[in-house]
């Protein structure tokens, strides 16, 4: 993206020494130095002329990059210039500490500043205390408001909803409203449809803006709106909202509460940041994960993911139990020993393919009734493929390496039966996980690799004692 | 989401056998088996009323719920009726298959109802000859403007962009462009912003429609527009376009070509749909798989798992060399067989979560250079830590286990040397990779877990060895 401006300045080749971020993206070391150096000098005015241009998402990656202390100091000093918007695009962990240092009566005149949906999104997040404090200093109309939205679950449409919005009477003609836009001041920053409501602010209609900017002045609203009308319910996940944007590409929607009654809406770049999270939650779920943030310390870090390394520590205690079983016929052949983690292994890499498929297509609802069958069919078919191809490949290894046809034969069977085990438990259980409605992100990656472990040295070392007579 | 006519109809507690989708948002399968059931039957009329109020969204995923051949009944069946939207709804295999049985001229009558970008959508996967079939049977105009986008690269934001958008002059007034609106019938059918342009079409300012709305009929265009456009280059990667709607929460932006004049626009909709592609894309990238659909049969699918399996196999055999360096080792003290994996296992898994951290990081342009040394010296002490905490625990079980202290002291010692290594494995990999051009998603798992392994087995065996005395 190009700031026009920008080209006319500096040409299009040689990166911009004064620009906030170089070519690549990322943010310009040289200038946040110069910020650094203004901010330790307490220079107020230089501070304020590199920072007041910058959109709320620059200037939240600008805190991001400081450090705790200049945050501080850069907020303090920018005083009513500073956009509390920006804190709304800072990790909750940069958000906090900083507001934690911050009198209230600043945060409180901050916030009071920000659409609904954005002072929400500060406050959910700050301890009861601070919050009631921060409330209490706002006027009557906005704590009522922030404080119903906040009475919605966390992670609800009406947690995330912008609280003004344009209702119109359907007897209202097209010049009415032009005129009554045009005269308001109380209305949101952004829309882009207007809701035709009935007295008790049901929704009969909507009009998208470009419908309505080409309608003549004497058109009725009734005869201009549309009567299928999508909402969404304010306890409605915001996930399952996001879902619907996608599906029918909308770029705003009404939220009504319990009786029906419009209560907000819910707008496309509210909706995109909750595709782009619901995104990192599951990339960073099958990764095991948890709940944590880059600016986290070391020491939430490891707590945050302890539990699953000592579920794995259990995992890893029950493979090695198995193992434990052959002991002799290990004493026996010792090259089964280094064989035996082969087969563990693909097994554990196949299985979180198909694991990982299937979670994608569950999490995004592509995985409908009636395909699941031909899926899970699909899968044990291309686990028994793929456990033939490599056993024919590790077999012949093994053959040559040992001169043994016989280990080559064990670990190629051994191979076949993971991977047949490895397809269907890569399927079977995210299945069995989405049903038992865990969410199958969380906990299959763990449950699969069990499967394909035990199995996969169960069966090599269980062959190779066969064949070779070892019990 | 609810539609308001159906709760009039049919109260919220039952589930609707009529409709679309069930409660859980899944496709209603007594709808789907009611659809086949007239399409066997021929009945054109009952089909076309159960198809014709679906949005294409809805009538993509019941074309994927088909069969083949009923999904070409299905087409041919609705003739006009059919919303070749449909069509960019489902998976690409879906597509190409139902299109290649497909008459050209119907297919070309379809793409001709199209925007721009979705037919371009259904042109860019269609084999060159049966491409330009098509496009020579549409009207000149269209085919020249879907020729040039087809011109820009895959995956660009001129492939993505609309080309239909709202150009007007500076020295309008709000009023001549409201009449031009109302009177123009060549308009895109939904835009959100106005474009000001110069009579060589650079783009000079936009106009958000809820500003214009609010204006006086007398304004002049060029008082009311702002001036700090940002548009978006065509041969731009459309992620990169992704990128910019999310940190400055666009819902349309101007594209340029290389003399930055107006070529089209980029909208939200299609955007989400970007963030959501490249999202999944990177999930199946970490889970060790392609690019493969759920419709895909299973040998595409085997074929295109190979490859990472292939390279897993090496790293395995990599591993299972480093064990029979130890062989020796481990026929003197074969518990050494059964606990090995312990180590090996639990490294992977640690790597593992600092390498999904930190790839997820540098997809989302998180990671700026200034965080980079804070992070990695994280990633290292957490391992340092973690390593402790583990070696403890499963240096006392392994002690108790084996009545052998020593033991229980080496499997402990391993530990936390392999949990360094996994730290920053997990952290140095993915870094190396992006420096050098390459997508971390792709390589840093198997690289993560190769360091893992070799280091989890060498330095258990090795320090068994040492301390027993076994070399």
């Amino acid at each position: 993206m190009t700031n026009e401006s920008d080209i006319a300045e500096i040409g299009e080749t040689r990166p911009d020494p004064n620009a906030l971020r170089g070519p690549d993206d990322h943010l310009n070391q040289e200038w946040i130095e110069r910020l650094r150096a203004h901010l330790s000098a307490g220079e107020e005015h230089d501070v304020a002329e590199m920072m007041e241009p910058l959109h709320a998402a620059d200037a939240g990656d600008v805190l991001e990059a400081l450090e705790q202390d200049e945050r501080v100091a850069l907020v303090q000093m920018l005083g009513d210039k500073f956009d509390y918007l920006a804190l709304t695009e800072v990790d909750d962990n940069v958000r906090t500490d900083l507001i934690e240092e911050l009198p209230t009566e600043d945060v409180a005149r901050g916030v009071a500043t920000l659409d609904n949906d954005d002072a929400v999104y500060i406050l959910e997040d700050m301890d009861a205390g601070d919050r009631e404090e921060i409330l209490a200093q706002l006027p009557a109309f906005e704590r009522l408001s922030l404080k119903r939205s906040l009475d919605f679950p966390e992670d609800s449409a009406g947690r995330r909803m912008q609280t003004d919005f344009i209702a119109i009477p359907p007897f209202w003609t097209v010049g009415q409203t032009i005129d009554y836009l045009r005269v308001e001041k109380d209305l949101p920053d952004e829309f882009y449809q207007l809701y035709v409501v009935d007295p008790s602010y049901r929704v009969l209609g909507t009009i998208p803006l470009d419908k309505f900017l080409r309608a003549k002045r004497q058109v009725r609203i009734e005869n201009l709106m549309n009567h299928d009308v999508l909402t969404v319910e304010a306890t409605e996940d915001q996930e399952e909202a996001a879902r619907d944007f996608e599906r029918y590409d909308l770029v705003e929607v009404g939220v009504i509460d319990e009786n029906k009654r419009l209560v907000g809406v819910l707008t496309v770049d509210d909706i995109v940041d909750v595709i782009h999270e619901e995104a990192t939650e599951d990339i960073k779920l099958l990764g095991g994960v948890g709940d944590e943030e880059l600016s986290d310390n070391v020491l939430s870090t490891v707590r945050s993911r302890a539990p699953w390394l000592v579920v794995n520590l259990f995992t890893a205690m029950l493979a090695s139990f198995v193992i434990s079983l052959f002991n002799a016929t290990i004493e026996q052949m010792v090259a089964l020993a280094a064989l035996m983690p082969i087969v563990a292994s693909m097994g554990g890499n196949a299985g979180t393919q198909t694991m990982t498929v299937t979670v994608r297509a569950l999490a995004t609802r592509d995985l409908d009734r009636g395909r699941v069958r031909r899926l899970i069919l699909r899968e044990v078919t291309g686990g028994f493929l793929n456990g033939c191809i490599f056993a024919v490949l590790i077999g012949a290894v093994t053959w040559l390496r040992y001169a043994n046809p016989g280990l080559g034969m064990v670990i190629g069977l051994a191979m076949i039966i993971n991977m047949i085990a490895a397809g269907s438990a890569g399927i079977l259980i995210p299945l069995a996980l989405n049903r038992l409605k865990v969410d199958p992100a969380i906990a299959s990656s763990v449950f699969v690799t069990t499967v394909t472990d035990v199995i996969g040295f169960f069966a090599f070392l269980g062959i190779a004692g066969l064949w070779f007579g070892l019990f």
